[in-house]
């Protein structure tokens, strides 16, 4: 069987059919990629099969040029020893959400680790196994690839495009400390928080906002995933969450005794660092002087919001990020629209010209 | 002048003519109330006044019937009692984040407070004076009434669903420890990992997801006001601080050893915390067993997400939310809608028929 391909590994083999596995998996196939899979499960990689991203590794084939490690934490460091030794000749990478104890297992294992690039795909919702794989899961997300020699680095530079994702250099222990702040830290924070919902009244629970709702949203995450993130990541989050304390500790201390020199200046100094923090982030979502929001009032009956969209559409605005937000047994909702800041205003005479009633302006 | 009204209170005076005070203002005057309005600063008001929230008091106006104090946690309880004082046959009412505090101070200083009714409308985006007012800033908002007079508490509750609110019956401590809980530690929790982000590197905030954003988007409040509040409940405030403080404790406790017995369950119980926490949370945001998410990818041009739900319209679907996130310099986007869990597999099955791509399903 010969395949014509322009695609940067012409045969790859994905151990793992998850969700993460079986997406690569249909991505590569849209590719005409010959792509074969393996799990510890057979029944995983007969659904991956039957989803259309790969077939079972037969007996006697061709060796792959690229084998995909994509198994839980727990056991990535081991799978890919073992991809590494069984498939001599090729490129193998892992898309473990922690790097660097995989780096070191395979320099401690005597692995070809030559051959090996450590790899993570910011790809969100990772839940539901092959079931969810979605050949587009990586469009436009954030890739990173660490350190490995020029040549593989470049060849999976181009597997990472070919999948619509885009790649992010950074080293092993760069990237887990990023992810440490980013990403781990959040999530433990979040539960943290929504642990503490666990006996609130109903009556406390019916005044919930946009606040609580938004602070707690990744705490519903998958807690046996995340005991190995965070186990395979204990120090850079430790170092994080040290500095966690140390401010929780000043605010109790702060709040314990308001009349003490320095307790208003700490709550204060903590409110400010928390401004100084979220305006880093990039994007249209934190503080933005790019960006502006108008909420609109829309009837909660279906058709409306479509409307108002079809109208915006039709004056050329191109909403930069839409939310729909409607209180439970409310007759109406709100629809908070990003836009450009240099349209808002025209924007807002426009909506209110058209009948729209305007709740608010955001920043 | 004679006003003809069905409106719970015929005369009503506003002191603080901010957000708060002009919203209720520009509510108020859409009914054909007679409101007047007060402020420390005279050009507060005259801004108000300019938008149609209401006048400046003049000198012999006929007493108000109702007198709302909107003014800052920092001098509430004080313009209160002076305005219990100044308006003696009146019902005052003030609209403070925090409630206690103001019962107990004008307890302690005699104030006639019979007369008082305490209430918090939880109404979002409160920033930026008068000239963010909107008449309908309370619309399906919750608006906590707490303990009065039943006759007078009774005209309160009408007052505030003549305002579009949705009343809500607690006392004034259990209204300051729902905050505390559902407001406050949420928003000091916010802040302090908003505040880890301050020395992030640009590489490091270039994987910034939904998650970080989340989490941290509430630390962008204003710190001069949140300052006031977190004094002003210090107390309740603390003792879900300490709950936290317990809980990061024994993290860093489990990541410093993973090894040491308990410290792998230490973590794991956490996040199955976090999980029964945020399922606690009412409506559609948390874990639901209502409803269902769908991820459709959507061309980053104008019109594309007015078609979808111009489809959608047609179809009879009603979206519960409604999400738009795209990465910056992407050409795609993602809309996630959520709809009603026994509609979810038919309106997917119309999407893919009518050429739409689903990237993903969630919970």
């Amino acid at each position: 069987m010969t395949t014509m391909t322009n695609a940067p590994f012409g045969r790859v083999h994905i151990i793992g059919a998850g969700l993460l596995g079986a997406s690569i998996g249909l991505a590569l196939r849209d590719q005409d990629v010959v792509v074969t899979l393996a799990d510890a499960s057979p029944s995983a990689v007969a659904l991956a099969s039957d989803y259309g991203a790969g077939v079972a590794l037969p007996p006697g084939a061709p060796a792959p040029d690229l084998v995909v490690v994509a198994v839980p934490p727990d056991v990535a460091m081991e799978v890919t020893r073992s991809a590494l030794e069984q498939f001599p000749a090729a490129t193998v990478i892992d898309v473990t959400s922690v790097k660097a104890g995989i780096y070191e297992g395979l320099t401690q294992t005597g692995a070809d680790i030559a051959r090996f690039v450590g790899t993570h795909p910011m790809a969100g919702r990772e839940r539901g196994g092959a079931v969810s794989a979605r050949s587009d899961l990586f469009t436009a997300r954030p890739w990173v690839i660490c350190e490995a020699e020029e040549d593989r680095r470049q060849r999976v530079d181009s597997f990472v495009r070919s999948l619509g994702a885009t790649p992010i250099m950074m080293s092993a222990n760069e990237h887990d400390r990023a992810v440490a702040l980013m990403s781990h830290t959040p999530q433990l924070l979040s539960s943290v928080m929504a642990a503490r919902l666990s006996d609130a009244s109903p009556v406390a629970l019916s005044l919930a906002g946009g606040g609580i709702r938004d602070v707690t949203r990744i705490a519903a995450s998958d807690p046996a995933l995340w005991i190995q993130i965070v186990q395979a990541n204990a120090e850079a989050i430790g170092e994080y969450l040290q500095g966690v304390k140390t401010d929780v500790d000043r605010l109790l201390e702060a709040l314990g005794d308001l009349g003490a020199t320095g307790s208003r200046s700490a709550i204060a100094d903590l409110l400010h660092a928390g401004n100084a923090g979220v305006s880093q982030l990039p994007g249209k979502h934190g503080v933005s002087t790019t960006f502006a929001s108008l909420i609109v009032v829309i009837d909660d009956t279906p058709g409306q919001l479509a409307k108002l969209l079809t109208q915006l559409g039709d004056w050329g605005v191109n909403l930069e990020d839409l939310r729909l937000e409607h209180s439970p047994g409310a007759n109406v909702g709100f629809a908070d629209l990003t836009v450009k800041k240099d349209v808002v205003a025209e924007v807002e005479s426009k909506l209110i010209e058209s009948g729209w009633r305007i709740a608010g302006e955001a920043k």
